[in-house]
């Protein structure tokens, strides 16, 4: 079978290996099979496929990080990072202190970029399941789709602590691991008033610790205590 | 009083305070006050001291995190983020793989920028104590201290999955929090199987996943690992 493009320029550009070299593919969805190069031409490369190797395994329980899209190039950290931690998929949210727009996402084609991004920290972080990039909405949105959502799954929102609100500490969640949960990561600015309000109607508020924590590293950090404390690690 | 050099330029230069402008201040070591600027010229600030602030909570286990030094600025970002999870001290390591010598360290001056990183970090995070940044030492120097220590302090080295030898997954560690404990945590291109060999003689060799973790973001999910299964959050 042919290696998509990309993957093809890389293996013969990059990795510069040749006819006969052993190789691992995955589909991303979970598949992961021992390869041989076939042929390697300057676009386009062959590979014969072996035997089905046993993927590394995925989180038990399935979180969706909805995330508000960060300044300049954190945002892709923050993916890269999540598809690492074991995220089951990505949701990229615009809310009010987020400093961009869905139509200049749309525009500079974030999307396609954080899939990419995806595909290659699977790749490092040896994961054979590449989470879905979710098309990005406004925190109304993500409000909207969370309240419509009919099958059991908590929504956590991590919130700063020291806020007026009264925020569970994460070591008073349920230690039971639901099957699915999703969470939802504030712009550097932090959530409004508003958003507090609005997001307490679908979900918990959660507080981490005493510090205030830098917003790039709040997703790591969240599913980190979330998989520690539903014992997933 | 007078604020120190550094400060008092940050406070006219930067944030351009003029006197009478509220401000708090920290020692370092776990007070905060509110303080006044009385006067504020070119390269000295006067500030009078004010009421006592209760500062934010430490974590309960005091955990020393002892880092392979990684490449270029990414340790100082493991710096900043280590002191934003609440470490209590970090001790740089220079490990086999680490690429740096402890003389090219020393030239580069690093531990006064690493020292310097601590104190703006602490101050971001809204933490009254800056944690101890340690002279640099060796693997070897590490063991040694470690194996030299009197008091109960389990020693935590994080190991990659998938090693050769049998490693505790980190939710099977005891929940019952230890007064303090050291993590060791290992450069980009990972331990030697010599160093793993030689750790595992001090300490418990400890697996966090099933994915390979970026070196630059481990310290911050082991930190997050362990003060969640400690309820210390």
């Amino acid at each position: 079978m042919a290696l998509p493009d990309d993957e093809a320029q890389h293996l013969t550009r990059v990795l510069r290996l040749k006819p006969g070299a052993p190789i691992r593919v995955f589909n991303g969805r979970g598949a992961e099979f021992d390869a041989v190069v076939e042929r390697a031409g300057k676009n386009a490369v062959q590979v014969r496929i072996g035997r089905t190797h046993d993927p590394v395994a995925e989180a038990r329980v399935a979180i969706t990080v909805a995330q508000a899209v960060l300044k300049r190039d954190k945002m892709d950290d923050v993916v890269r990072d999540a598809v690492m931690m074991g995220a089951a998929a990505i949701q990229p949210m615009v809310t009010t202190r987020s400093e961009i727009t869905l139509a200049s996402l749309s525009r500079g084609r974030r999307l396609e970029r954080w899939s990419s991004i995806a595909v290659a920290s699977a790749k490092q972080c040896g994961r054979a399941v590449v989470p879905a990039i979710l098309e990005p909405i406004s925190f109304e949105g993500a409000v909207a789709s969370i309240s419509a959502l009919t099958l059991p799954a908590p929504c956590l929102m991590f919130v700063e602590p020291g806020g007026t609100l009264a925020a569970t500490p994460i070591g008073e969640l349920d230690p039971v691991p639901p099957p699915r949960a999703t969470v939802l990561i504030g712009p550097e600015g932090g959530w409004t008033a508003d958003e507090i309000e609005r997001g307490a109607a679908v979900s918990r508020q959660i507080v981490l610790g005493s510090r205030t924590l830098r917003a790039d590293a709040m997703s790591t950090i969240a599913l980190t205590a979330l998989f520690t404390l539903w014992r997933d690690v």
